[in-house]
């Protein structure tokens, strides 16, 4: 059903996407671009997609299916862009990691009589580092595919159709697909997804300044700290945007944590400190 | 050299250290003793130790070196019984996860001409949970073990040659030997090890509050919070002694963590953010 794609931003869930459609099967087009043109090149030699497109606008109104897959605000902005110059025979998704402020350009830009469809969705999953080159066709296998779309959009029968052809790929993708309200997205996200993140940049940060001169002694650590810190890697160039878009959710996650860590350090030596780690325990006691 | 050991405490660490001296070529006796009978058991199913010993300090005293691998308040017992009992043959040494009290009573009770000597020592190894049931002849493979002896202790010949023969065994176990003093390595582990440790704890028993109701969410947050809770599975029996006998350093690196938190908190929109990022991203550039 879908035999045209073109994918906005070939980085690492770009490129990905690229490489496990056709691990599942897809034998469309797919055509790719991105704002650094290395990045596009090293997609298309991986084979991610057929060809370079030069006008990204051109290319995803040739296509039947467009994938922003560029940081939050950038989406945000090709949103404003297509909406303008696509029809009802496209539907456009995203891969955006906060979906508040995608969703509701959804219901400000798209879903109308006449007018292109939008789809908003958001694999977790990725790397700590991105990039083209990191890219993997199983990147999406066992991971939740999360889709926050208003039911109450409106949509012709062909976008119909092609969300329906999405989501069944995103499923031959390996992912596992969750709906949920964008504002429920954005609050279950902050803590599950963006507080570890921004605590481990918090910790390894902090380590740096503490033992960053000794590094031999972050062997001393294993593999607890290794685990711990490893989304350290993370460049601010991946989180700036999901800082912007989610910071009343993640600022409450955050503080409810320092909260929780002052309670730990006022208890070292009372009996609430067993209190906090059966607690944890039953936090990992299907895990 | 050492040709009879006795293990007082087989549980993850001290029934490892028995399959990894086997699996090493030592060729002499290992007894072992454990609190609860069925962990001794366990051990010797598993042929990390020889034999069960009844009495555990009877045991001591038929051995060269005695390894004492319970929390560390039980050490500290063990270490008050033993030095009444061993002398100028024996060696004591132990696997204790704190090291300044321990070596005290080192200074205390041990390291005196005709008395027993005393080596604290401490593998930076472990699993999540403990149990001779656990143990794993690699476990130390790979891993550092610190010890924090003090200069100036007194030994006689034999003893001298039993800390180079345990020296030699751990070595020969895979691990990487580092001396350090007893101080520096109890506010070293505070950063690399109790900080990731209670950090886990608290970012579990938080997410058992927030989202512990819908399991199903758990799936969202990826490898990411996969990892990053995973320590949130240690027992509290495995911390206590832990938190209680290194309180001071512990209290200093959870209180600048949770300040490093309010800082990123109050920054989410602001380029000290991009700070955080990069100085976390120095943190891991070698790995």
């Amino acid at each position: 059903m879908i035999e045209r794609i073109a994918i906005l931003g070939t980085g690492l869930l770009g490129t990905s996407a690229g490489l496990a459609l056709r691990a599942a099967g897809f034998r469309g087009t797919i055509s790719g671009w991105n704002r650094s043109p290395e990045q596009a090149q090293i997609a298309l030699s991986m084979s991610a997609i057929d060809s370079i497109a030069t006008d990204p606008a051109q290319a995803a109104l040739d296509a039947q299916l467009v994938l922003l897959a560029t940081p939050v605000h950038a989406i945000l902005d090709w949103m404003e862009q297509l909406s303008s110059v696509l029809g009802s025979e496209h539907l456009v998704t995203d891969v955006g990691s906060t979906k508040a402020q995608i969703t509701a350009a959804g219901d400000r830009l798209f879903n109308r009589p006449g007018g292109a469809a939008f789809l908003p969705g958001h694999p977790m999953a990725g790397k700590e580092r991105g990039g083209a080159a990191l890219a993997d066709a199983t990147l999406f296998r066992g991971a939740v595919w999360l889709f926050t779309e208003n039911p109450e959009w409106r949509r012709s029968e062909r976008q119909t159709s092609l969300v329906k052809a999405w989501r069944h790929w995103v499923a031959a993708m390996g992912a596992k697909v969750i709906d949920l309200d964008s504002a429920r997205h954005d609050e279950l996200v902050a803590w599950v997804s963006h507080l570890p993140q921004f605590l481990a940049t918090g910790l390894s940060a902090l380590l740096e300044d503490e033992v960053g001169d000794a590094p031999e002694l972050k062997d001393v650590g294993g593999r607890g700290l290794r685990e711990m810190t490893r989304l350290g890697a993370s460049p601010y160039s991946m989180w700036r945007d999901i800082a912007y878009t989610n910071s009343e959710a993640v600022q409450a996650a955050l503080f409810a944590l320092e909260q929780r860590l002052a309670h730990i350090r006022e208890n070292l030596r009372t009996p609430e400190l067993r209190d906090e780690f059966d607690k944890a325990n039953r936090f990992r006691r299907d895990s």
